[in-house]
């Protein structure tokens, strides 16, 4: 009897069409292991978190990225790093998928973070900075392997494939640690 | 010869219209020792950091943002916390201000940070992150006294003036001690 | 045919003969579910790390720390939290078992951390702080409930036996959900 | 008239005898500007904190760890990184000296934060976490420059002497750095 396919739900915390962790969502699409579908989420319309804006009835794009982690087996975050920290953007989907409080999106979700930046530490600390709201929110993270990728620029080629054997070495036992992440909590016991 | 003004420039890391970290700068404006003028910034029309506008060239909201944080003799932050870490408001304003790299507005900048949510531990993680966003950019953030300030609906009345005596003694000592660390790095061998 | 026990090894982060962290975790042994066996290690002679003693070969009390995180099928972690951070024998008794680097005592390891100290914001620092070591030690760290116990003194008696009764009733659910957790990660496809 | 000479003391979190931290703090001494003087702690016979040991009185190289702390003008610490955090050495001193808490030797003290490990990220996560204890404890930590330096072993020679140039300019540059913020907090209006 075969495995049941793993679903896998992405985002990127950068909104630039150049974007290196968009590219990186697609890297780990194609490095995948058999049996994983990747669906990567697109953040444009999703507007920055404001109470107000929530209390009038979610927008569209907020009501599709909810659906997207909810119905994920595992959700995948690439994220950029800004001023050691987590942009705006990652932390903002993190934010909405998190309301209303109970229950919410992330609760006993598999979660599966990585990230690249052009600076020298990699994305260190923005992964530490989204670890620690997932784990607050119930979320099953995984802790290793960690993807942490300083200097994008030299691993994509022109159309923004990666290319670099090492870096897609290492995004393919990624890629397959997470699956099997996931499946861990797949059916009775698993994420509730 | 009386003492040079300070100028303080504030902003909140809530678009809410009732937003407590608001009512917490209006607060520390009206707790400020002589000598101090508080301007509050509105981030409503600040889009979510995107290099693509940038290269476009700033919203003029980021445009105002800028000047309002490189004019300051001090930048006054009310964070609140969302699932232990920054909001994208807040984080999103620190970056905008951060760029271009060298030299960006927070260099050298003394900034004092609060923060008001309903949770147990108050803002706690959100003004730690934020701290440590602001070191990285070498702003000169005050140590202490910290001001966390959980269960915030209990505090303010109606029109959301704070009317807890206790929090108002503890901002004014708050304001009085920015206000002092301001002061340490105004003039030669100040901010540069 | 009956779930197999768990065995747990806890320890505290205080070498106090009066410690409300050893206080916490005999609480924990005494309201852990039924198959659970918790072995609460002793600190006391453990030396700060130094790689000159590691290079001389382990000192009994590193041997015997290391073996019974090995062994154990979760570890529980009970830590104070000084200066918004972690105290020297929590992290101490981390990095002995983290060495020699590969493999070591806490790669694939369930671990659950709780705290108790009697500042106002309980022991968040430095939970976070030890959950991030841990995490990149590839350890499995339970993500929820936090048992963050601030103003440790009102809850034990003269014999450092737990008596608050909302306590007890947050500890038991922690014991629930710990012995659930290291359950996740017993047999094939468990700890590794 | 002449500038006050700046009294530092440092210590390193290693108690190896070939620590590369205290080779960094050797370096410093050597590189900094006129007018510097730095005295290097020892800590090996530092215990690990007990209250109960605290409780009959201060150990003799406690007492002299907080007098050179409270006597200092800067104090310079030099950490390694343990597993993603700080290593019990380190965390160790800054605890002992916080004792009893008000008024305790770090409070308004100025301090500068380097270190070096052989680890990919250097120090960046063990000096986050000292910089978070001890902005708790009212220091004034120097922002940047920030000396995190990856690959220890390929910059000192077998004397333990620093020989790398670009590491020399950067310590060279941190340490004129350091001396500038002493003085910022020297004399009236400096640390209380």
């Amino acid at each position: 009897m075969s495995e049941p396919r793993i679903r896998m739900a992405g985002f990127a915390g950068s909104l630039r069409a150049g974007s290196f962790n968009r590219a990186m969502l697609r890297a780990a699409r194609e490095h995948a292991p058999d049996g994983v579908d990747l669906d990567i989420l697109d953040l444009t319309d999703v507007p920055i978190y404001n109470g107000d804006v929530e209390a009038a009835g979610d927008p569209e794009p907020v009501t599709r990225l909810k659906a997207a982690v909810h119905g994920a087996d595992l959700v995948l975050i690439a994220t950029p790093e800004y001023n050691f920290g987590v942009p705006a953007v990652t932390k903002n989907a993190i934010d909405w998928a998190s309301r209303p409080p109970r229950p919410h999106a992330w609760d006993g979700k598999p979660v599966a973070v990585m990230g690249t930046s052009p600076g020298r530490f990699g994305t260190v600390n923005a992964q530490r900075v989204v670890r620690q709201s997932l784990t607050h929110l119930n979320a099953y993270v995984l802790p290793q392997p960690m993807i942490v990728i300083p200097g994008a620029s030299g691993l994509f080629d022109d159309d923004l494939r990666l290319v670099d054997p090492p870096t897609i070495e290492r995004m393919t036992k990624f890629m397959a640690a997470a699956a099997g992440w996931a499946r861990r909590f797949l059916g009775p016991g698993g994420a509730e």
